[in-house]
């Protein structure tokens, strides 16, 4: 067992000198986040004020400025200024983190003033998200936060990664605040996202989608217009709540089949919600 | 040899608990597709009826849709409007594609209507694409987009990769719809693609390529403009076929030399076309 | 022994064939270049007579065109025209580069002509830089060149790189006109700089900052205004020069915190210069 270590070791000290990266964070997000893990990464008694938590999907973190300065808040491209903000911020998602604050800004006293897409998702296909909630109170907004951060392990339930690519479905009975700011969806109505990378896939399963149930098309997605050039296509659809669920769901097994096509089978990293 | 496995699996549980990412796929196509099979990923009996096939190199999907559903249709970015849709989509390579497509499109009875350009490459500093092409036929367009596919090992011959960028040649002696719509290439002349990343070895390559053969420089594309963010520097000439040709070589030679200069040569995947 | 190395060889045969990647350069440079080595890469004696040197910090490349193609120069995207082109190219870092050549162009004499930030980092969550000098004597745009990669080592010395995200801090007592050109910084005046990814640590940092000491605040750049889609939140301020550099070190100390709850501490790859 002795030479066992000793060989493991050399093994690994060859690797790493042969440049393999090992860093565990990285190599579990880099397709938006693989680990099921939905705790806080550290429970440290941070002694920064304005945290409030994280989550390792997405590597996303959440944050309250309870009175912001006001020669910032003048140069933040907000679309109504508060004296106190929630931030959700993460490198991998889009869908699920405004999904997550819709959810959010329902069940608060708090209103959706910006919502950013970055290119992002650490190599992957497409966007992470930059989204600032306003509130009168920072309990408010800190509540808010603490809502979306224990909704995403929900609203990645229907996101599907490979290495190719990536495949994201989302589905509200009733669309609010974030769903309405950040893809034009009308409030009250129910709302359903069907998004496929590489983009072409997207265009396939918006096809199936509206073709199976009678919908509303809000729009479509694509790199060049309405994303972030990001390689999706993703169509926003709005209506009965039945036909848009219908229609998600017939865009998912198309989608599924197609993205399956270009290697390995797509994953989700949490369960499915939408049924 | 029982020692010996036990010693193996050992260290590949230890380095797997370490987070290391042994995804093939991944790995294989982290530079924009490594591999020399053109073949298809699979060949699966498809279900879904729209799959035309895959390519591995840029992983690459090909689709058509017989019958656009005229809602989506509405909402497409489509420069007209055909019932019958082809679509090529990748993670990795714009210029292959549409060099693909424009070959693809003189073959057959189908229009160029859209070309869009993630900014993706899965990590690497250039785009994906998105492009589709219209037609009155499904059997019109299911054949265009396998010309297309077809031709993705020889246009993506002169696309050398290294860990520290890329450079892209592309030429035609006639150009047609695609290098038309998405380059502004006159139609029927001859067209060349000059292409550096990181962008300033573009710059170099297409002052050497100018200066040595009488040519038309019909723009200048860089991250800030003409491109979808990518790190590219790139310039597209037109004019007399021997003169383009010439100074695609002449970039190429210059090209190669800079972009060694930051680590090692740059390989290309597939025999190199232009000479 | 001999059996040992059998082993190593078969783990590391086994590795490959699952698909590992290790390119050393790949895997150095994938968080924006983690190397200490400020020297070139290659002391080769290029053939290219355009080519300055390359830093192996940021995949940077320096060229200069000692007399460019009047067809290239009407394409390309530069505020002036000039007969000598100095050329910066990077796949990471911008801000890096930009104070780098702002201290270039005041000790050389040479102007700021075209600063482009494609959307790059090799999926990191910032930016690349294209930046172009011009003057009218060779020698001046190559020595601008060489101050500005001699000046990397310092100005990447307050970036740091987490797996998660990373922070960048720049300050400057007198800015130029790289500072000028790029972030509307008044010239002469103190610049400072406080960038954080993902996006909404900058936001955060920036209240800091801000309310710290007594500073002008010029922009804040988000992932949808004033930077490429980057994942970063980042503010510009201006001012005294005490109160300039006590904004920056308030901001680079919360933003130390809250990068660090997202995983691993944030790293610099040079030591800090803002002190």
């Amino acid at each position: 067992m002795a030479e066992n270590n000793e060989v493991i070791q050399k093994v690994v000290q060859e690797l790493l000198k042969r440049g393999i990266n090992i860093d565990p964070k990285e190599a579990m997000s880099s397709l938006g986040g693989k680990k099921m893990e939905t705790k806080d990464l550290l429970n440290s008694t941070s002694v920064v004020p304005e945290f409030v938590g994280t989550r390792e999907i997405g590597d996303t973190i959440g944050m309250v400025i309870p009175s912001v300065d006001p020669l910032l808040l003048d140069q933040l491209h907000v679309s109504k200024k508060y004296p106190v903000l929630g931030i959700l911020s993460a490198r991998s998602g889009a869908g699920p983190h405004i999904m997550a604050i819709d959810e959010a800004v329902k069940q608060t006293n708090t209103e959706v003033i910006d919502v950013e897409l970055p290119r992002d998702t650490k190599g992957g296909a497409g966007h992470g998200s930059l989204i600032i909630v306003g509130g009168n109170d920072p309990s408010d907004a800190r509540q808010a936060i603490n809502v979306a951060l224990d909704n995403l392990s929900r609203t990645f339930g229907d996101v599907y990664n490979s290495a190719a690519g990536h495949l994201e479905f989302q589905f509200t009975a009733r669309a609010s605040g974030a769903c309405n700011f950040a893809f034009g969806a009308p409030e009250g109505k129910a709302y359903g996202l069907i998004c496929g990378a590489p983009a072409g896939i997207g265009v396939v399963m918006a096809d199936t989608a509206v073709k199976t149930a009678s919908v509303n098309v809000l729009s479509f997605a694509s790199p060049g217009h309405g994303t972030s050039f990001s390689n999706e296509g993703m169509v926003h659809i709005s209506g009965e709540s039945g036909a848009v669920r219908q229609a998600v769901m017939a865009g998912r097994e198309v989608g599924l089949k197609l993205l399956a096509e270009l290697g390995d089978k797509p994953v989700n990293d949490f369960p499915s919600y939408i049924k």
